[in-house]
């Protein structure tokens, strides 16, 4: 009975595709799901596939030769621990339970630490790529032991998508316990960045250049052709050139509602930046704008009483446009900085020691934000792997400098027509406030001393060194 | 021996500030202090304040009349728990603990709702107003069982902050369990935004119009005859006229470095106010200045690397001072928006009934961020109690209306000369986007729906209805 070389647990779509995607590579691939509907027809619908389906989880542990590698594909939370108890009974020391689920990283730690004491090897590993890509070749973020991870590699080198560049498979090892979980966080907390500032940008070509549906969706389709080139760049492009499948004949986009969901994972994001102490402004903003647009009913209410300015676009277009595309992809280096600014220190807080460069190199194929960008940020940690922030290597610094001008008059624009620009805003005050030798945090520390005599450092003394002024007595 | 009407656990200066403000009312206060000497050095120095020094746990429980009221003034986190433990075999039921350090409201729910099963009451209350706050009234926010309440209100009331306005004590109750300290994180919250739109106004005025020590001295100081009248204004103003009490001959703020720490509330105001879905923007920014202030090293090392605008100022400089006045002003209403929005949210999220009036009433005076403008909050609400968002009061319309055109022209010249202004930029933002009937988040969710299958709402559908675009049959 024990003929299976791989396990999956959940069999929803996510699980379901990348159940297939093994069996496609010739593995013999063990099934459970809870219901045994979804095992049923996922084995009736592929009779080719050599799947060994189980129908409780001790004939599924059975089914699977030692050391047993086992994906769970369940709900994200309790399911994924109430599925980890109901395996422990049969597991034996050594074999390797994956999590491939939007696990929040201190989850991952947590359970790695458990089933630690039992001899069971975690890996936690996020997955991007959507239902497709988990068919076809997802981008893989996995962190655990690495003796464990060796020994799922060669099956997830062989289902990962591969990078057009140069072919190599989009997923390596990440890190220890949560690494890899954290990782895919922040690949998240990055296509809100991205999704955030394409929204910036096609409002003010809609709201003040009014470009009509033709004149939108090519820009984007220019957009996409030069160094933005992006998989979101591109479904934008394509989006835009929809039209209204209920037959309204007005374009797509203007049917759907404008309040835009999430699933948590830009949440957390921020959330950790907060805690490590990294300003990950931008990625934070694209969270708070989702927010704000989930609140239609204030908006509307607000849209009937609060006045903006009156402002006519007179100027060039076309410049304008460039402008635009400029500060698009000015933002979207300041994001990346950011990201991976809170990726370093969240690597030193938690003793992770990710690896910068390989992070963009998997993100290449398989990925929501895969883009021609990030072969940018490879080739920078490949030239100096300690690179501090990626506005510190040449092409960016480069991309920066020259496009700072268009960033600067497109939040003019922006601020002066009142069409909202949090993330292009944020990503210009990173830019000044990361080059400012001095920031007014000194008028900071004066008034916390002063209410609260928490004291400050001198420019002039060794830092560390803490100081009080005697606010008081000379009042 | 139980003569003592109120107890003191912990006397660093808080506690010891704290015990004298009650004792000084004419109360009998009980005193404990893990180490002995504080405890002596609290009564000798006082020998008339009749206060009950206690050497043990035990002797210091048994010295308070019942139903007991022991304040800790302890150490936040562990250290509260565990003289929690200490105290609890010595309590009877109905007892009342108060927390009155800067504890983290999820900790105080945790920690009410344990005590609730011994029959002991616990209060959360965050104090205000610092070491000298404490010792003449504070502002408290406390938050716990309403009956246990009302038997430290009389105490509370006396050693209170009276407002200027109405001579009111700056105490009420605010709500079960969390609510106070919940309520005092985002008074922290507040207080770093505030600071922050400070600290850029301060930059603006000597970065790009290079006012000298007095002009910016007077600056302030002429503020604070106006509508922007306030604690942090005054002390800034103070702040200025001081030079370097080590001789350098310079001003004291240039010789204080520009590296800005932080105790954590305005971390965990930004962490919880992702977690209830509140779009607050502009505190989270000014955290995010201050943890890029702190990479001091890094922004020296960038300053040599990356390049600014070219900009000289030729405007006139008296008009862009009242322009930053304004544009302060105008950021200072978005924030407390954003603010009374989060605890609005808070409130529905925990079930708290948070009193939305009384609370900038009772920060009008004892706290650090009072200010004659929280008078106009509290009058909305008296007019409207059931506000939903500041803006829509006719006051705070006024001003983010007729102050909206300084505010975007100072954002304009910021970012033109290269001066970092992230928390204005915020409010301008959420400004324009809270009043904006559409926003670009309809292509958001295109995107979502196209790369997850994660479905949209449209516009003439009702909301909830979910859609699905076919993406790829027709691509």
């Amino acid at each position: 009975m024990t003929t299976a070389e791989f396990g999956v647990v959940g069999l929803a779509v996510m699980g379901r595709n990348l159940a297939l995607n093994v069996a496609s590579r010739g593995y013999k691939v063990a099934l459970y799901n809870r219901t045994s509907g979804r095992t049923d027809d996922l084995v009736e619908k592929h009779p080719d596939s050599g799947f060994v389906p189980s129908y409780s989880i001790e004939e599924f542990v059975a089914s699977i030769q030692k050391p047993r590698r086992i994906l769970l594909m369940v709900k994200a939370g309790a399911g994924t621990d109430a599925v980890i108890e109901e395996l422990l009974p049969y597991l034996d020391k050594g074999d390797i339970l994956i999590d491939g689920g939007n696990t929040f990283f201190e989850d991952t730690i947590r359970r790695s630490n458990k089933l630690e004491k039992s001899g069971i090897n975690f890996i936690g590993m996020g997955v991007s790529g959507g239902e497709l890509g988990a068919l076809q070749g997802p981008s893989m973020m996995p962190g655990g032991q690495r003796e464990a991870y060796d020994l799922v590699e060669p099956i997830l080198k062989e289902i990962a998508a591969k990078a057009p560049e140069d072919g190599k498979p989009t997923v390596t090892y990440i890190g220890p316990n949560g690494a890899g979980h954290y990782v895919k966080m922040v690949h998240n907390g990055i296509e809100y960045g991205d999704m955030q500032l394409i929204a910036e940008s096609y409002d003010l070509l809609k709201r003040v250049l009014k470009l009509d549906k033709d004149g939108l969706a090519k820009t984007f389709a220019d957009w996409n052709e030069g160094e933005l080139d992006s998989y979101l760049i591109e479904i934008t492009a394509d989006i835009l050139t929809r039209d209204d499948d209920l037959g309204s004949g007005k374009p797509m986009v203007d049917m759907i509602l404008d309040r835009a969901g999430n699933k948590g994972t830009g949440k957390w994001s921020s959330q950790s930046a907060l805690e490590v102490g990294a300003p990950q402004s931008l990625i934070t903003e694209s969270v708070y704008a989702r927010y704000i647009s989930a609140l239609k009913t204030d908006r509307l209410a607000a849209a009937d009483v609060l006045v903006g300015p009156d402002y006519d676009f007179d100027g060039d277009v076309a410049a304008t446009v460039e402008d635009i595309r400029q500060a698009l992809y000015f933002g979207k280096v300041m994001s990346y900085a950011q990201g991976f600014d809170q990726l370093r220190m969240a690597s030193d807080h938690y003793d992770w020691s990710l690896p910068f460069g390989e992070l963009a190199q998997l993100w290449r194929a398989g990925a929501i934000i895969r883009a021609q960008f990030l072969q940018r940020i490879t080739d920078a940690y490949d030239e100096k792997p300690d690179l501090h922030n990626l506005l510190l290597a040449p092409y960016f610094k480069k991309i920066a400098e020259s496009y700072q001008a268009s960033a600067r008059r497109v939040i003019a624009l922006a601020t002066a027509a009142g069409v909202p620009v949090p993330s292009l805003s944020a990503a210009v005050a990173y830019y000044d406030s990361y080059r400012s030798p001095v920031l007014p945090a000194n008028l900071i520390q004066a008034q916390r001393d002063y209410f609260g005599a928490h004291t400050y450092e001198r420019v002039d003394k060794p830092a560390g060194e803490m100081y009080h002024y005697s606010w008081y007595d000379e009042a």
